[in-house]
């Protein structure tokens, strides 16, 4: 059985979860808080690789051993070793645009991730006040992105054309974690809205939106398939 | 023939660049700073895809066009396209080791772009003032990771592994930006040095050697092999 080491709310963690829900793959799934002091945690994440993090997948497989650490090594990792269903899309031209998206979502979010949803978690694990700048700064490059995101999703059912790639799995993943603190201003785009109710409609999504911490409850519509 | 828009200086432009020379394709380069306001070359990656940046690559091959915008799309074209020689290593644990590094220092190392990268080309382009702060804010990241980088290249002869990948040519393109404008201190990272020097030594980084910019010559070793 493979395992991910992974935190409920981190966007990479929560994408590495879809990718092996869409292909089928039970994983034993290792709660890792980045923040936490558990010596045995983060022994089991240090002894996999130097500078190891979540989401780490580590697969005891019939070949042999592997250790993919991060969304880029898991993905190649479960292609590979799991091929069917193909997350890559059949034309190269496509493939291509899927992986621009898949790059371009995880170089701009990564500033949202770094300040708002960093900010909410921060409240959450220490009971810290927010930073209204932190919050604004993540909100406004948010706003941003989902109009350009909107933009696509104005023209195409998926963002990278007409089926589903790991360019939606890597922004829906994104989204569902800013959504559970309600960090979402979906009625600005609705175009984008539709299409994350198609994602998060699909039975690879649903253990995400079953998620809860301890002690904040998700935004009222964060599990509604009809938000 | 494959057509790239780039530019010199461009960190993710340099490694497309290693990546067509390591597999012997010669590509007509386009010329296409972020920043330029000539409206045919704006014009011209515009229509290639909405929110379209450098570096993109345009392949009128036998089996279709296909554009593959940013190195993750650009990598798995040519890695399809072109497969001899293959960038990805042989087994499934090396190529999830180099896909852990080449993710970890893209997502790293873009602090370093943006803050002291990004300052020095301002001060060319604009003829602008340093910036001290990002410039002290850029040095003190880029410090930070050599030392990690610098502890992989102590044990291991290339920085995934035993065999040159995508992580090396990721990493080298990134440093040879900051090394044309002297800001790269190899002394403090000596087996760091040493992996550059090799990889500073292959065919496909010969070209880049070789890039000037008008009216900022390179640091006086930026060029050399012995350094």
């Amino acid at each position: 059985m493979m395992r991910l080491y992974h935190w409920t709310l981190d966007p990479a963690s929560r994408f590495a979860r879809l990718v092996l829900g869409e292909k089928g793959i039970e994983a034993e799934l290792v709660d890792t808080p980045t923040w936490t002091s558990d010596r045995d945690t983060q022994g089991a994440i240090a002894k996999l690789a130097p500078g190891a993090q979540i989401p780490a997948l580590v697969d005891n497989g019939a070949d042999g051993r592997v250790v993919a650490i991060g969304p880029l090594a898991i993905v190649g990792h479960l292609e590979d070793a799991c091929p069917t269903p193909r997350l890559a899309p059949h034309t190269r031209q496509d493939r291509a645009e899927a992986n621009r998206l898949w790059e371009w979502i995880d170089a701009r979010l990564t500033q949202v991730d770094q300040t708002l949803l960093a900010d909410r978690v921060g409240q959450w694990v220490r009971r810290s006040q927010p930073d209204s700048q932190a919050m604004r700064t993540g909100a406004h490059a948010l706003r941003g992105h989902m109009t350009f995101l909107n933009a696509l999703a104005e023209t195409r059912p998926y963002l990278a054309g007409r089926t589903m790639t790991i360019a939606d799995l890597a922004c829906a993943a994104r989204m569902s974690a800013y959504d559970y603190f309600g960090d979402v201003d979906w009625d600005s785009a609705p175009d984008l809205k539709a299409w994350y109710g198609k994602i998060k409609s699909r039975p690879s999504f649903r253990a995400l939106l079953n998620d809860r911490i301890e002690g904040a409850r998700p935004a009222p519509n964060y599990g509604d398939l009809d938000f």
